[in-house]
């Protein structure tokens, strides 16, 4: 099974991580739209061009499956992909919602959504959990995790104040979804200055809907995975090979 | 007299300020690249090929004229956009190189160049002013000044703890280029960090260097100006209203 995976740069890589954790495909192609990162802070329409000029980069790939790692893309532009293609397309934020819903039972529970401009503006996330009756949901864009990611600080005093910055004034909060493939690496801080709380990583989040929603399985030995950047892909190579380390 | 500016979004109005405070011109055309912003982070073909298309722009406008307040252009493209229009353009860099002449007699002067890693990686700065015989150049790539001035956080422990990252280790400075149109929003910040060093800034360099080289004059009492964005032009309408105030 050869699966496609889009997404605006190098975030993504959080999600291929899960997916070869648990050996769901037998061959992944991946493309970074590096040349136009970051969309988080593009529009609905930008981001819907960009995506499905992205789409077509696939045409070449024979692909089962495509996923969407992007939560930018997935929340404005995952209709527009789908009528552009005949193959299944997977999106990141019904993955969240349904991990948040098997985690979190009690519909009283204090929900924290962090993303992008464009993801939070969106409102998604929040109609999606409305829907599921849970009754305590904020929402907040944290687009600075991005940049502090990108430039590789993922400890020290400047992720110290921009946690302290977006959250300190929150109250307890049970679960937070981390609506941008970005903040998988920061998991911990982010975990351990909400004491604790539940965090819903995209990429486990994906795995476990493919599993239930496509039947995938933990069945190949080994993922055979090619990596593709609209710029930069030895940038995008290294990263990759610093963040997977052995699965590739 | 009819100048065209082009910036990679928004940033390029700290330039605009100086330019409305000397009435230099009589109309100015303004061109945000917001759809593809930022240019800093990305390589250099993809810069040339950016702002190629952006200079298309400007076709209609019947320009004196063209100003590229981008660093990151003018360090990469601005051969290229010379070759393709028939107006003068003038860069960024060399008028902020004879600003820091005209204020640093003294060629053992601690310098400090910071920017965008495209703009730091071509090296254009710290080569113009080895030419001109400064012995102890430094520069850094300081792209974390870039988000925290787009979420608007002029102040508070984020900002301080990020100069703190950049400059704590830097021993004496006793000037700064400010090599990047945002950056002037912190310049007041930058410059008490450096125990006052003398800063540099492009709008203010920009503005000189029209005196000398192009003959400008403080000419005329009313500038009309006109704002276009390749993505939310309202936005960049709203934050020119708050930044030029009354200059518009």
């Amino acid at each position: 099974m050869k699966a496609g995976i889009f997404d605006s740069g190098i975030g993504g890589l959080t999600v291929v991580k899960s997916l070869l954790e648990n050996n769901m495909f037998e061959e992944i192609i991946y493309f970074g739209d590096t040349a136009r990162v970051p969309y988080g802070n593009k529009n609905k329409n930008t981001i819907i061009r960009y995506s499905l000029e992205a789409l077509k980069f696939f045409d070449n790939f024979d692909l089962d499956i495509l996923i969407i790692a992007c939560n930018s893309v997935s929340v404005y532009a995952l209709n527009e992909i789908r009528e552009n293609t005949n193959i299944p397309v997977v999106g990141v934020i019904e993955p969240c919602v349904k991990a948040l819903e098997n985690k979190v039972k009690d519909k009283s529970s204090n929900i924290l959504v962090i993303g992008t401009k464009a993801t939070i503006n969106s409102k998604k996330y929040e109609d999606a959990l409305q829907k599921l009756s849970y009754k305590n949901v904020k929402s907040i864009a944290t687009g600075l995790f991005v940049c502090i990611i990108e430039e590789g600080l993922f400890e020290g005093e400047i992720l110290a104040s921009t946690i302290n910055h977006y959250f300190s004034n929150l109250g307890n909060i049970d679960a937070v979804i981390l609506g941008c493939t970005h903040f998988p690496f920061i998991e911990n801080k982010i975990s351990s200055f909400l004491n604790n709380a539940i965090t819903i990583h995209s990429g486990d989040a994906i795995v476990a809907f493919l599993k239930t929603e496509y039947n995938c399985k933990n069945q190949f030995e080994k993922t055979s995975i090619q990596f593709f950047a609209s710029e930069n892909p030895n940038e995008l190579n290294k990263v990759a090979k610093q963040w997977l380390k052995d699965l590739i």
